[in-house]
C-alpha cells in the first residue's frame, strides 16, 4: 500500500552548466533556459495533479529558485519549506570553478571519469583559502566540518541519513514531498530507493527540471520504478549529461 | 541592552496596489516596479550590513516573493524560513476585488475611511463562495474557520500572540529576524512594538518594499523608535499610502 509520493527535482541549467564548468558548492544562478524548465516543471506538477505538500531544498541558490519558480507556477509557493546542507551537490573539491572541457583534455578520459562518476574516488581537495572553497561561508558555520571534497559515496552517507530520518517523517504522515537538490545528491537518494550497485550507479543521470516521481510504501520502497513527469524530456536530457564525459554514458535506470 | 534584532518589511507594490483594488487575502502578483523595490529592499539589508537570520513570511505570494527576491540580493537566500497565516493581510471582506475609487465615490468618504482606518469595524464580510473568497483555498485547510472580512483589531489578535509566542524565541536568542508581511499585519505589530493606541493607530502607513528596523531588548520592547533603512523613501511612500484614502493621512509615527 502506498504511503507518501516523494517528487524528485534537479535544478534547472545553472551558468556553469551552460559555460560548462565544475560546479558543485559554488553558488551560481540559473540561466533564462534554467527558469523557464523550472516553470515547466510546475506545470507538469500541474498537468499530473501532483502538489507537494512541502518542499526540501538545498542551500543553493539554483536549487531554492528552481522551486520557487516551479511551486509558483503550480499555485503551491505558499507550502512549509525546510533547506539544509545534506541535499546539496556533491563538493567537487579542486575541480571547482574548472572548465570540463579543458579538464578532461588535460587529465585524459579515464581520470575525468573517474572524478566524474567513481562511487568513492574523490577530486583533490581545494584549498580552504582557494577562490571557490565554502570553508568560509556563513550558510555552513553550523557544520562541524566544511568538506574540501567529496565522491558520490560521501553524498551517500550524509544524504540517506537525512532522508531516513527527516524528509521520511512527512512521507509516512501520506504527503506528497517535493526535494529541489541536485544531480549527485539526488543520485545519491535513487541509488538507495532503487536498491542501485556502487558499480552501476555510475550510468545513471538525472536530467534537469523534470519532476521524477516515486509513490513509496511504508517501509519506504517504491511500490514502482521512478517515473519522469515528461519521460521523452528525460531520455534526451540524461543523453546529454552523459556525452559530457563519456559516449558510454547509459540511459536513467529509472526510466 | 539589546537582544535581537528585528526587520519589517512590506511586499512591494502589487498588481492590485497598481490598479488600486482591495486586496486583502486575494493572491496577486508583484509587478516589475515590486520586484524592483524588493531588490533595492535587499540592496539596503547589505548596505546596513543588516543580514537576516531567519524569515517569516505570510501565505500570500507578493510577501513570499518580496522576501525571496530581497534575501537573493542580499545573499541570504538560504536562510530558514516559516510562513505562516497570521502574518497575512487584513482579510478585506466584500470589498475584494473592488475599485478603491469607485468604492469611496459609491460609499463616500466616511465610510470609506472607516472600512480603511478604523480599528475595530471590518467591512461587510464576503459570501463564501464569491470569486474573492478564500474559504476553499487550500492553503488554509487547517484554519477552524476561514475569515470572511476582518478589522486592524482581528489582525492584532492573530498577528501579536504569533509574534510573541514563535517569531520571539528566534529574537530572545539573538537573531536578527525578518517579517516579509502585508501593510496592515506590519500596522498591527507596530501598533504593540511601539504601543500605539487604538485611535492613533488609523495615522500609521507603511510604505512598500523599504525595511523597518527595530533593536529589541529582553521584554521585547525597543530599544529607539523603528528605523526605515532608506528613510526619504519611506516619507514619500507613507504619504502615497494616505493619499489613496485622505489628505489627512498623516507621516508615520516610526519616522
Amino acid at each position: 500500500m502506498a504511503t507518501g509520493t516523494l517528487i524528485l527535482m534537479r535544478h534547472g541549467e545553472s551558468t556553469w552548466n551552460e559555460s560548462n564548468q565544475f560546479t558543485g558548492w559554488v553558488d551560481v544562478a540559473l540561466t533564462d533556459k534554467g527558469r523557464a524548465e523550472a516553470k515547466r516543471a510546475g506545470e507538469l506538477l500541474v498537468e499530473h495533479d501532483l502538489l507537494p505538500d512541502v518542499l526540501y531544498t538545498s542551500l543553493l541558490r539554483r536549487a531554492i529558485s528552481t522551486a520557487q519558480i516551479a511551486l509558483d507556477a503550480a499555485d503551491r509557493h505558499w507550502i512549509p519549506v525546510t533547506r539544509d546542507w545534506r541535499l546539496n551537490e556533491r563538493h567537487y573539491g579542486a575541480l571547482q570553478g574548472l572548465d570540463k572541457a579543458a579538464t578532461k583534455e588535460k587529465y585524459g578520459d579515464e581520470q575525468f571519469m573517474l572524478w566524474r562518476r567513481s562511487y568513492d574516488t574523490p577530486p583533490p581537495p581545494i584549498e580552504k583559502d582557494a577562490e571557490y572553497s565554502q570553508s568560509d561561508d556563513p550558510r555552513y558555520a553550523d557544520l562541524a566540518e566544511v568538506p574540501l571534497t567529496e565522491c558520490l559515496k560521501d553524498v551517500v552517507a550524509r544524504m540517506i541519513p537525512y532522508f531516513t530520518e527527516t524528509i521520511a517523517a512527512d512521507l509516512r504522515a501520506g504527503k506528497t514531498v517535493l526535494v529541489a537538490a541536485h544531480g549527485n545528491s539526488l543520485r545519491a537518494l535513487v541509488k538507495y530507493l532503487e536498491d542501485i550497485s556502487d558499480a552501476d550507479i555510475a550510468g545513471l543521470n538525472i536530467p534537469t527540471g523534470n519532476p521524477l516521481r516515486y509513490d513509496l510504501d511504508e517501509d519506504l520502497k517504491p511500490v514502482r520504478k521512478g517515473e519522469y513527469l515528461d519521460p521523452e524530456a528525460a531520455a534526451a536530457g540524461a543523453a546529454a549529461v552523459a556525452a559530457q564525459g563519456s559516449a558510454a554514458g547509459a540511459a536513467p535506470k529509472s526510466q
